[in-house]
């Protein structure tokens, strides 16, 4: 009498059906796939042990370790599509990231949410709508990036920069000052850096602004838009880019800019469009 | 221009022929392939991320979470199943556990390893082999189980108990006193009992005698031998039974012992073969 496959028998140990047997039982699956395809040997299997461990005793109330592995092993971003509104027509969706703030000060439309935040002077602008064309009005629009530092404010103990939040108006529109983005390494102090060099991986993303537009009615869109021609966009760590959201910071002449200021400027337009509910 | 799928992408981002890279390749393929079958949706991705933080936060020097959860869901015992020894004429592995300790006493030929474990006691004896059939002389048995209360000494803090090691004499024959193991749930106070608990699964271990062998020239054994009976033989929480480690642990005549000892006492036969280097 030959013996039931391992890993038959660990599937059906989670028999329910229930989502979390569901779910079990496709890792279960691919999990076991994987250790086979590679031959996982004990002394790997040793190694991913003690790497989850510290991977968990790095992740505290300010460091979000698992998030990151998640993020740079691509799953994050597949879990984001695999999730994305199914509209072609929308804007697409992109990852999270670790330094969205709930509680960020609200900027009237047209106003300044540099702080502190170095950089060039950025003047982002564009419309709120939905798939089919409505412009929306009273979208709550957060954003926040990093400056030319390539620091988040959370990354500092000076005060809120780069970061706010304003409602579109009337006819959808909204716009807003802030610095022009820079790229930024993400975390390396800690295994998942260890696991990137290791790997021959760089760290970095590509500069860009996060976006997180709520509306009644309309699923929330979290996206960001990158900057065109930058150097990372084709090897973001955290697989986050996609074409559709790239687009052109425009350099503008000094002295010209919306509200009068002197200096160079820059600016951008980007349109978000939300799916219905 | 259709995008690069994101999974070719994370794949290609771990371009070394190193075998890191190969692992870390097959891991993505494997992780994307799992998240797309069960279209994993973001509140799961969140909830996996928590639990995770949570195996994390519960590992310290005592208490090794993440070697738990693999163990339930059948990837501790898939790794040693990799790694095995291909002769199908040596004895069969399982998996290690958490319970061995490196400096155990050692007792002489036909000792006795009881020390304070409670249960009925249990003559244990056989002969180390190697796979040609030759008898290894000095194979060092160690050999550790739980008593009747399903604990091991170290879950207690009363010294040395159902625990110890020997050396096979000149015709390779093992014997030593213990007591008949009992079964025992792995710890369920934990995120992994937490998971067994929601997906309905047990956490019991049939009644099973630790066994690691070692001998010059030879590859060492990890493996359990199983009481044949034992309520939880097909639902075993660590997926670590194989029929060939299943044995009968023999109710004697009380007041027959090899040691001429009063009361009633079992016996076991188990012989150990060995695979050459
Ligand atoms: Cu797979
Ligand atoms: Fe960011
Ligand atoms: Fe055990």
């Amino acid at each position: 009498m030959t013996e039931k496959p391992l890993t038959d028998r660990v599937v059906e140990s989670f028999a329910g059906d229930d989502r979390l047997s569901e779910i079990m039982r496709g890792l279960v699956r691919h999990l076991h796939d994987f250790a086979r395809d590679v031959r996982l040997s004990q002394a790997e299997w040793d190694a991913a042990i003690t790497f989850l461990t510290r991977v968990g005793h790095f992740t505290d109330d300010r460091r979000q370790e698992f998030i990151l592995l998640s993020d740079v092993l691509g799953l994050s971003m597949l879990t984001v599509g695999i999730n994305a509104p199914a509209d072609p027509d929308a804007t697409e969706s992109t990852v999270f990231g670790p330094f969205f703030v709930a509680d960020s000060p609200e900027v009237p439309l047209g106003g300044d949410i540099t702080g502190g935040a170095k950089g060039t002077p950025c003047w982002v602008s564009g419309t709120v709508r939905s798939t089919s064309g409505e412009p929306i009005e009273g979208a709550r629009i957060d954003v926040w990036e990093a400056d030319d530092d390539g620091l988040y404010d959370v990354q500092r103990s000076s005060g809120v920069a780069g970061r706010g939040w304003l409602r579109s108006g009337a006819r959808g529109e909204y716009r807003f000052w802030s610095v022009r983005p820079s790229p930024y390494p993400i975390p390396i102090d800690g295994p998942v850096g260890d696991l990137l060099t290791a790997a021959g991986r760089g760290p970095m993303r590509p500069a860009h602004i996060h976006f997180k537009v709520e509306a009644p009615g309309h699923r929330t869109l979290i996206t960001h838009v990158f900057a065109a021609g930058d150097p990372y966009l084709a090897e973001d760590a955290v697989f986050g880019v996609r074409d559709s959201l790239v687009a052109e910071f425009a350099e503008e002449e000094p002295g010209t800019a919306p509200d009068g200021r002197a200096g160079p400027w820059v600016s951008l337009e980007f349109d978000l469009v939300l799916q219905a509910e």
